[in-house]
This record gives C-alpha cells, structure tokens and sequence, in this order.
C-alpha cells in the first residue's frame, strides 16, 4: 500500500502540481522559471540546491561529455579534493585572487574551494609522469567548483557553486600537445551537437589561465553577456571573442574627431607607449600588446595615463636614454584631436610612430582582421566551454618534468586544459530554448524524454486500464526508453492540467491517452526540430504507419511555438516516438 | 597513431606499472597499500584525491544503492549546496560543533561545508511538504561530505572530505515514519548483500543526530575501532553496538571488590543520583539514563563529581526537600568495597535505591540484556552505515509542517534520515579482503572484473593474435562484461608481472592467454567466494562444457589464500568467467 502511494507520490512531490500562469511563463527571467519549475532551487545569493529534475538533466548532459571524452579521447576520470592548499597556488602566484573561497582548518591550515584545478592536478601528475612513454595522457573530472563572484547573478549562468567538467591533458612535446589540443576541441564540438544547440567556436583571449592558444564554447543569446564577431566571408568564417577579434575600418583615416590616448611602458621601461584610437571606442588590451609585439610591462595595464607617465619619469632619470612609441589606430588621422604630449621635455629623435594597426575592439560591420575581406557580424552570446593550450605555464612553477627520449635529459610536460560549464550550458540551453509555455529541452538533455498524461486516475476505469497499456508498451518493447518517460505528473488532476505542466517542464512529447480518441493516441511535439527535418519523410520510410497514421501542424501565432500532432494506432505509439525522438 | 597510443597508455599512466614487493604486500597499512596501488591519492592529512580504479569502484557502489533505493524505494535524487549557512545550524543548536569547516565569503556571510543535510533538507521540503498528501517521500544524495576531524587516521576510515549517501524520509505521521525506517533498513540489508560482504545490523545510540531509533551497519574486522555484541541465542541473535547494549553478569552480585561512583542530577536538580558500579568497568551512559526512565539532566554528563554536588548544594538551600537516589548494578552487592557518601547533611528517609539493573558497557561472556538466556559474543568492527528515525528532532526547530487530513490543523512532520559511507565502506572491505598477494574486491565493486594477460606485445605474433581473439570474443558476446575488463595493464611486461598487478589491484578473475596452453587459456580466481559454492556445480549445470574442461584448486598454505584454476578451450572462456563471476 505504501509503495504504491511512493509510486504516485515521490517524484511529483518535488515537481510542481499546478500550471504556471500565463504571465509568470512569458515574463519571468529564467533562473527563476527554471526554480518555479523545480529544477533547481537558491538557497543563497548564487548558491543552489539541485532538485530531481534538475538533476536528472545535469546528469544525462555528464552522460554525454563522459561517453564522448572516454571514446574518442581514451580520457581517465578521477575527483579531486575540494580543498585546495594555499601554497600550491602560492607557487603559481594565484593565491592573490579575491574571488575564491578560502578557508582555515582546526590546525590553522589555509585552503581554497577548488575554482580550476590546474595546480593540483599538475602535483598530482607528478607521481605519474616520469617518462615520455607516460604520455600522452589525458585525465578528467566532473565536479563542483566555487568562485566567490562579488555579484552573482542570472541563476546558473553565473553561480558561486557550480558544477563543471574540467579535463587536462598531458604531452611530451609541442606537437602531440596540439594534436591532443585539436582532438578534445573536436570532442567538445560533438559534445554540443548531440545536443543540437548552435554552439559557435571563438578564437578567444587566455585571460587568467594563460597559454597561447585559447578557444572558447558560445551559445548565441539576445541579452547574452559576451560578443562574439563572425566573418561573413564564406572563405573564411572566422569567428572570435570581442576581446580577441581584429578588425579594420571599412574605410581608414576617416576619424577626425577627438583622439583618446593610453600610456603603456615597454617590458624594460625605458620607452613610453603611447596608444592614440578615436574617441568612443575602446581600446582592445590584446591587439595593443600585439601591434607592439608584446613589448609591454602588461601588469601596468590598469594603471591612470598619470601613474604611468610619473612612473617613467621616475625610473629614467636621463631621458636621453628614452624613447616614446606612437601607436596611431588605422581609424585616425593626422587631422584628428590628438591631446596634449604628458611630458615635458624629450628629444624628437627618439620617436618612433607605428601606424596602420587596429587597437580597439571590433565592431558590428567592420573588416575582418583575418582575411581583409569579410565584414564582421557582432552576436551576443553566452560562453559555455573553454580550452586552453597551456604550454608549460603549470608544468614550469610545478616542476612537472619527464626523462626525454632521445638524450636521457629532463624536460617539461606540455599541458593543456578544458573546461565545459555544465550547469552553465543546463542554464544556457533553459534560456535560449524557453517560449511562450515554458522550457523546451533538446532530447539528449530532457529530463524525462516523453510524458504520458490522461484523464484523473479513478474517473474512467476504461482510460485508466488504456494509460496501462501504453505504459505496458513502452516497457515491454524499449526499457530503457520507458525509464525515461515521466508517468505521474498529476494523477488527480485533469488532462489540460498536466498536458500544461509536461509543456512547461519542457518534456519534448506528450502521449494523451483520452477516451474519445482511442484505440488512438496523440503525441503532441513540445521539442523543437533544430534539423528542420520534415515529419513526411518518417511517413515516406516507414509506410507500414502510413495508412493508420494523421499529422497536423499548426501556427497560431507569430509568438507561439510551431505546434505539432501525431495522431497514431496505439500499437504503433513506441515507434513513433522513437522516430521522432531522433530529431528533437 | 596518437589514438593507437592512448588506447594503450592512458589507463595504466594511473595504475601501478610494476608488482608491489611481498614485504608492502604483505605488512603495509591498508590506507597506504590503496594508494600505492593507485586507487587514491593522499594530498593533506585527511584528504585525498580519487584516482581511476578508486573512481570505478566508488561509481560502481553508488550505481548499486541508487539502483535499489529507486527501485526499492522510488527515492528521489538531489544534490545540496556544500555550502550551508550558519543561521540554520544555529536554529538547530549544531553550529558550535568544532569539526565543522567552517568559512566567510567576501561579504561575510558565513559557512561550513556540510557534515550532514538534516538542516537543509529539512528547509528545503518546506517548499514541497504542505500537506499530508506530499508524503511519504523518501529524498537523497550521493556527495561529498566535510568532517574536520582532529586525529584523521587509516585514511579513507577516517577522512575529512569523504563521500556519504544521506537520504531523508518524510511521513504524516508515527506508523508511516517507521514503515518507511524499516523499508529503507531492509534497503540498505540489500546493498551490503550486493557485494557479498558480512555486515552485521545492529541497534545503536542515536548519538548528536538525534531521534530514539537507530541502527547501525558493522563489518566486523580485527583492529575495528567499534565494538559490538551479539547474542548467541537462537531465538534471539540481538546484536547492539557497546554503547547500546545491555548485560547482566552470568551471576548476580558477584562482585566484592571496590565500588566506583557516578553522580548526576534529575532534570529538576533535587535528586542526586548517585550510579554504583565495579571498579575496572565503563559506565554506559545509555543504560544509566534507562535505570532512571530518562530523569536525568544530560548535559551535566562530563562533569565531575565534585562539581555536581557543589552544584547539587548551591541549587538547593534546603536539603529537607531533596533526595538522593542509589543507583546499584547488579554486579555489585553490600559487601563491596563503597566511597564515601560526598554529602555531609541528608536526611536518612529521603534515600530511594533501584537495584538490580545494570548501568556498564557489557562485555564478552556475559548475558544478553534482550533475551536474558544467551551470551553476549564481542566482536570488533567498522561502522559503515547508519540511520535514525528522528521523529520531529529537525522538523521542530526548523518549523516543516503540514496540514492534517483529519481535522484541518498543521502538524509536524516526522523524519527519518539515513547514511552509508561510501568511501568508507571501499576503505573497509579492502582493509577486510586483503591478504599477501594485495586486494580482493568483490565483483560488484571491483574496478574491472577480469584482466587478460599474456606475454609481451611484439615478442610472439600468434599470443598477439590469441590475445586479440580473446578480447575480441568478449566484445561481441557481451559489450557490457568487455567494458569491464582491463586489458591493457602493462603489455610490455612480462607475463608473470601482469598476473601480479592484476592479483594486487584485485581483480576477481584473470584471463591468462599463453602459447603453450592455446586452444586452452588459463582462468584463476582471485576473487573470494563468500558464498562457498563448489565449482563442480557449474559442470553439472553446463554439462556441454564438462568435456573440454579441467579445473585446480592448491591451497598451498595456511597463509595463502586458496588457489583456483580452469582451463578451458577458448570458445568457452565466456561462458565460464560469466558463471564464475556470478559467485564472487
């Protein structure tokens, strides 16, 4: 008696009972949609608990990034300590971050919460990495991580506690560095296809966790936080962050109004760097490192003009001995306001000037830097997933070093490391699928992949004994499928109430068993067709259906989803569903 | 080629690449031999990483009590912030525990990592508990857990990051809360079935979780650290944990040596009670309190004689209206030994005394407390598990209510809550299965259930070919088993050294594909068969395979376990390791 209450109970007692209002499904932002539909639920500013549902996705999206990186990349799952020890991050000098969590133990020992896990499994590795014939090797863990971001926001997007999928890899030289580098970039790539999201590789900026090459993972968004810049030059189709993208004016020179200036010094400061772009712009840190290649002290960047200039003056007490380096931006002109020169006394023979160079982030409708042709197509976004060749950027401070093969003399490992936000891209995915009824999750990721809802248990014993069967069916011909199908929404209530809810939770078909309909059942298509593929061509490959079978597509309104019915024989309901589960 | 390299590397990058030596075989802690055979990885005192065979094990456990607690027990799974704030541990009188990890975020707002959910939980149901129709629902989480213990010891035994499976069970009312304890006790029976190890139940003290009703999960083992008692009748085989148990001495009175005291105060403070028993035994707080029906004040527990009759007198001016209440265990009788009466002034008619109860912590030989015919067998152990029927010990403070069916009132929910170790129970059953050759996991948590080895890759083109037959059989006659298998240990070693690895890392069964044998190949069981089914069973039962099969059991000496073989004609291979494994 009591397991059959479980039965009925357990799983809608953390779902909700009754349909969210129209307004609240329209207007409310998505964490909180994804919270009233108990996915998942905030305890504190930017911490949550996640809830069955909730967890339920999460884990099918691990399901798919574990399968693919031990696959393809032969990758090991390990988990790593939560609590990371101070002189570790000490070592690499990122001890000093005020965004993590940091904590002492009873014995006065200073950890972190686990932000990246480059230097611990850097250590780690040390005890498995002596020789060449170690690698190359590739090891993963997927976890929770804590950043202490001074303003959480967006839900998940941008949580304080969050779960991710950190991998690193490990090679002996700087080609099988960059082959496993290119290797996991692919995985990753087939990782957001089998979740039919758009997912957008940008060329992107290391930032924090440095290496040279960096790649990172968008969603396209309205109202997303980053920019991405697409060139529109099929030849070419480079796409990267704003905070990497060079870009030239479609016209150059053609700036006469005011000039904006920023100071910089050369690594060795004895040549000041002066930075002149047109007024309204702003200047890009990575292409002004790069026009002057990267002969700039970049830990002066967030520095006033003023500190700057003193700081110059101070350390160049003969300014014989100095030069000034003018970097004009390609949109200017020697017509241009320029402002006035800081110091006051130098010698013109030691100008230089740098000119035609692009140092201000690029902009909707330029020309792409990369191929001088193209123009430059601005989309915001969110970023997902980040890899990073990291070189020996770790291996270096760590000391992760192996025995060479070709001389027998010690030599770095070369690392790389990727990351794939998990509950970020769970969020992502709510935010760029949700409509007018509520979420729409793409199959792979789908909480429960079907539902089947019918009149109020106990009304009609005649519905109830059809619900059975179709419920029969699915177990007897697909176990695996019908373990994914959500059967106990809301027994008591009515059918619009749970075709409602199965809507809003975003379950991809709903099976309605009514009584007026049978021995037909309908399956009414909540999923979105990303690949377009046209339903006809399932009647067309399986013509034993055809005959028994009906389909309606409606469009009610601009606003309102694409709404689609199967109407089919109740003995052809698993096949169905299987078919059209392979496009949503 | 970079993909060929890694199908061979990357798993044994983390695994030993040589034998251990008998001398760690044989003496080394087990905390220490599990890292030397890299199944975990120590980091800090307390604390440690989970390298790729502890990661297989450890998923493989979590698989087997999600699988049943669903099935059994259609739990719902979640996932609660580790981070869980001060305020709800305060409600709950809990926050001044010092093992807690305890931490501030940038805006001050403090944490611990949790140690256990019940607060939580208990807050967060308070969105989905409304009313008695909500209920039961049984609610839990596989996750790490934060215990800053001072004295961490045997590693994973005594960690402080470690993982648990907590569930909570929620119920309207006494009947269905411990309908619900018991179905999930009968639950967790099963998971330790599951893996073929003998685990005792046994009733316990509640301790700082609370509630009247617990029960504990013992693996019995030399050098355990818990002591529990069993009953060697029949009819009553009561096992309870040395702080629950009860005995009487085989005869009463017996005792005439010197008397120890122990004073406490009723909860009023106007009694003394002053609790007799023989010098040499332990005073077991549980049955003190029991011989008095619970009139005892608690929290005076650790204080000194001294001070609770200083403070006995101060509290109460007049002695005329206090008593003083003789508490005698019934080991002891008048001729022995007594201390002194602490008070100077007492009023003769105010003494009460219960006789003929026992208030020590029962010891080997003596009668069960339960059954009052068997005697008590001590055993030592390992705590693996527990759960408590907390009744509304958390639902009280933290206010979860629901509104009653009968007569429209709000009552307070009654809870129960449950726990396995999991990293602890890994760390147990290793410490319990190994002998001189390494560990020996059962099949269900074993990191892989079958090796294949043979001799060096390269040296003999036939075995190459042989060995690839072999995995090959496995691939296609069951895809699930081949995932399971380990094939890559060290194929530049020899023979005899990966038969070594594989019996070290304890691998139930080991494939041994050689030159001479073939057609035959070689299976030898490591794995232990608690079950003591004979083999000859399996020809009996598989009579086609009887022909071509021969079999070998050695045991060569008292300390080595027992040695078994079967050689079969290589299209059988499946089919035996299938039917072998069944038993281990």
């Amino acid at each position: 008696m009591l397991k059959q209450r479980w039965f009925m109970r357990s799983l809608s007692t953390i779902l909700p009972r009754a349909p969210l209002s129209k307004q609240i499904l329209k207007s409310e932002p998505t964490a909180e949609l994804l919270e009233k539909l108990c996915f998942f639920k905030k305890t504190q500013s930017g911490i949550f608990h996640m809830l069955p549902a909730g967890m339920k996705t999460t884990d099918k999206f691990i399901g798919i990034i574990q399968d693919k990186l031990q696959t393809n990349n032969d990758a090991s799952l390990v988990s790593l300590s939560s609590l990371s020890p101070k002189s570790l991050w000490q070592t690499t000098d990122r001890w000093a971050n005020s965004e993590l969590f940091k904590l002492k133990d009873s014995k006065k020992n200073e950890y972190c919460l686990v932000a990246t896990c480059e230097e611990d499994i850097t250590e780690l590795m040390k005890s498995f990495i002596t020789s060449y014939k170690d690698m190359p090797a590739l090891v993963y863990q997927v976890g929770k991580k804590y950043r202490d971001e001074l303003r959480p926001r967006s839900g998940l997007l941008r949580a304080r506690e969050f779960i991710m999928m950190d991998a690193y890899s490990f090679a002996s030289d700087e080609s099988d560095a960059t082959r496993m580098f290119e290797d996991v970039n692919k995985t990753f790539l087939e990782i957001f296809q089998e979740l039919k999201i758009p997912v957008v590789r940008a060329y992107a900026d290391s930032g924090d966790i440095g290496g040279d090459q960096s790649i990172e993972y968008h969603l396209p968004l309205i109202g997303g936080e980053s920019t991405i810049l697409s060139c529109n030059n099929d030849s070419c189709k480079h796409v990267a962050t704003d905070e990497k993208a060079l870009s030239y004016p479609v016209e150059e020179g053609q700036f006469t109004g005011d000039v904006c200036v920023k100071y910089g010094l050369s690594e060795d400061h004895t040549t000041l760097v002066c930075y002149y772009y047109p007024k309204g712009r702003q200047i890009n840190w990575n292409l002004a490192k790069l026009s002057v290649d990267d002969d700039i002290d970049s830990s002066l960047r967030d520095c006033s003009n003023q500190e700057i200039t003193d700081l110059f003056q101070k350390e160049n007490e003969d300014m014989m001995f100095t030069k000034v380096l003018r970097v004009m931006d390609s949109r200017i002109n020697s017509r241009s306001n320029f402002p006035d020169f800081p110091l006051k006394s130098y010698l013109k023979n030691n100008f230089g000037q740098i000119d035609g160079v692009s140092i201000v982030t690029a902009t909707d409708g330029e020309i792409c830097g990369q191929c001088n042709e193209g123009t430059l197509v601005s989309t915001k976004s969110i970023e997902v997933a980040h890899t990073f060749n990291l070189d020996t950027k770790y291996s270096k401070p760590l000391s992760l070093k192996f025995m060479d093969r070709e001389n027998n003399s010690t030599r770095l490992v070369k690392m790389g490391c990727y990351g794939i936000g998990v509950t970020r891209v769970i969020a992502s995915i709510a935010e760029l699928t949700r409509d007018i009824h509520g979420l729409r999750w793409p199959v792979a990721i789908a909480p429960w992949s079907v539902s089947i809802v019918s009149t109020p248990q106990g009304k009609n014993s005649e519905t109830d004994k059809n619900y059975g069967k179709i419920v029969s069916l699915f177990k007897n011909k697909d176990p695996k499928l019908a373990s994914n199908i959500m059967t106990n929404l809301n027994r008591t209530a009515s059918m619009g109430t749970n075709i409602s809810l199965s809507h809003s939770i975003g379950i991809p078909l709903t099976i309605i068993v009514g009584n007026k309909s049978w021995p037909r059942v309908e399956i009414e298509v909540r999923g979105r067709r990303w690949s377009g593929t046209d339903i006809c061509k399932w009647e067309e490959e399986y013509p034993h259906l055809k005959e028994e079978y009906q389909w309606e597509v409606n469009n009610a309104s601009p606003i309102d989803p694409y709404h689609e019915k199967h109407i089919v024989l109740h003995k052809h309901v698993v096949d169905v569903v299987k078919l059209l589960l392979q496009d949503l």
